[in-house]
């Protein structure tokens, strides 16, 4: 199997196994995170109360935490289901939405980085956050300007440290774990007009690792190549950001075979 | 009149009445649920903060507590409307999202019930773990494999402990209430891949329950039925999920009476 | 230059500037109103965390508060942002949702003003509650019956005792600053059936603002202009109110000079 099939099948188990997948994610998205995994068939769960959150962790497949809008409270539920996550040894996604953004932030994020993500996927410049915070050199903060170059060594970094994969997305998507490596050239501009759908793929990724645990590398493939190609044909058929949402998911529940694999642009390689 | 006309005159009246629904529901669903209730002709009040909830339940002609994503504060918040509403014999409607999936929801859940709901809306599991949970044999967990007569017989038991309508949605929806019951055979599959139509249904009991509190039997077929008329309606002319939850929108606010009536399909009768 | 010249200048500023917008607002909204804000070219950040409010207002160009589903923690998050905005004499658009409706929530919306808004906008009945609790003469509720020119009237008020500009939503918008005025007629009666378009506008006037803070009378006119025109084409275009959420957001991000000015309907004037 080339991996276009690989992926097709691990979707082929998402849509028979329906993951329970347990979310901590951001307000803003919660409504377009729930209807993705809905339309790929998990089953999502939201849930972040101290009194629960350790059992729904053990009774979901894959864990996404998404520190979006977080506080207080919520860095607590996050801590606490990464940590049971990393002890269960179940996949656990991490997406550090505006890492370099606040000192907050970042005291959060490295916590949770000490569970283990199976995988940590943000944008180019909240991956080279992560990295310079690991090197005590603190942030450049959101206007730094980064190249495509500074993101993939930062992930390239990142990932050796932690032992996970990392991808950053992009106009290209980049993923890498350990010496392997992928790029995905799908998608459309105007999906940056469309808020969440960084956080979408990141719980998507959660979907994909549930039913290939053993593989958390193409999972994440999986999971960004099948949001980015379905993009890509919903926004060669939407007026504007607004119908591109709605038929993105549209396009998740409906995508086939034929159609994912005469649009998906993957390159992988071995460093 | 019979029943489908008698649920047609039940939403002129929500739709000339504009009755004020207080909302206490989970964060995925809030845009949704405000829209359906806007669609009827209702006005939602979204607020949870506990200096105000209590002046909140007492401006509001019906109340809806739905549990998915509570926590302590969020908890008491529900605890403090569903007993206010009780003590005014206002209607107030339960949706115990996810009961049996946690300890600490199920203790919410038994608080919240004593305070005598007047319709709980649930799927079969959770029905079914409602009952278990009142018979003190501890939930099965939302793994446990359920038949249709099992949640029907729970509803039925609940119906006639705590004196409130009981609603199971479902293939075809079931709903009873002392003696009488009914089912709805309305809607499609493809309903099931839009998060939150549960809690949307929910809500719209509440706004129908607002301008019937006399007949909330009544009020919880017509919701039911009328949502499942609209999403079956809607499902024929959508994509996928993400459009079929932007159309049902579009038919809740647009639906004529011959419209609803040629597609409306309900079975009423006495135990 | 025209006004509708000038507000396409400003649209084009923040088309090309992409202002950071700073939103501590309501649940039911936030999708809506990153979408909408992405759409005109602005970048959302939604942050309410106490431990990181400040730095966020800090990085932004202008600050949006919109009481909506406030509680305690909320509430004190809106205060230390609108203070630090007022400190460092940044825009900050206030949204006082639901003035009146409580005690709890009269509280709050006093300190916020304390603090300076650079405009104030809300509904007649809002902006009527407001100019009346000034006068400690408390609200009437949100039953009351309220004239235009109880709104207009309120309007003025507010705007001189608070120096800031004033926006009346309805019908016909109406904005007055000092002795400036301007009637917006643009807007569709099916924009009444979709939630939160009001705190839409709010967002959007802070976009404005980021761009022309020397002008805030002329970003508050463009941001409720511009709502209300692709509001009005999107509506003419729609079955329902459903598809009129996803279709505004397509025109926000689609529309032309041409088709903007043709639609336009805007009067301004002095007193």
């Amino acid at each position: 199997m080339n991996i276009v099939e690989e992926i097709w099948t691990s979707l082929t188990a998402v849509r028979s196994s329906s993951p329970l997948i347990h979310n901590i994610t951001n307000y803003v998205v919660m409504n377009n995170t729930a209807n993705a995994l809905l339309a790929i068939g998990a089953s999502p769960i939201m849930s972040h109360a101290h009194p629960e959150v350790i059992e729904m962790v053990r009774l979901s497949s894959a864990v996404i935490i998404n520190i979006g809008t977080l506080d207080e409270y919520w860095a607590e539920s996050m801590i606490m289901a990464s940590r049971e996550a990393c002890h269960l040894r179940k996949p656990w996604i991490f997406d550090p939405v505006g890492a370099g953004a606040s000192t907050f932030r970042n005291k959060i994020i490295s916590n949770l980085l000490s569970f283990n993500p199976s995988v940590i996927r943000g944008n180019a410049s909240e991956i080279i956050a992560l990295h310079e915070q690991g090197m005590l050199s603190g942030s450049k903060g959101v206007d730094s300007v980064n190249t495509v170059a500074d993101a993939e060594n930062a992930a390239k970094a990142l990932s050796q440290k932690y032992n996970a994969v990392v991808c950053v997305s992009g106009q290209a998507d980049y993923i890498v774990y350990g010496n392997r490596y992928a790029y995905l050239r799908n998608g459309h501009p105007m999906m940056a007009a469309v808020t969440g759908l960084g956080c979408t793929a990141t719980a998507m990724i959660g979907a994909f690792a549930a039913v290939i645990p053993q593989d958390i590398f193409l999972a994440t493939v999986a999971a960004m190549s099948l949001l980015s190609v379905c993009g890509e044909i919903a926004a060669k058929a939407s007026e504007g950001p607004g119908t591109l949402q709605v038929r993105i998911i549209d396009n998740l529940h409906a995508i086939t075979q034929s159609d994912y694999q005469s649009v998906a642009q993957i390159t992988t390689g071995y460093y």
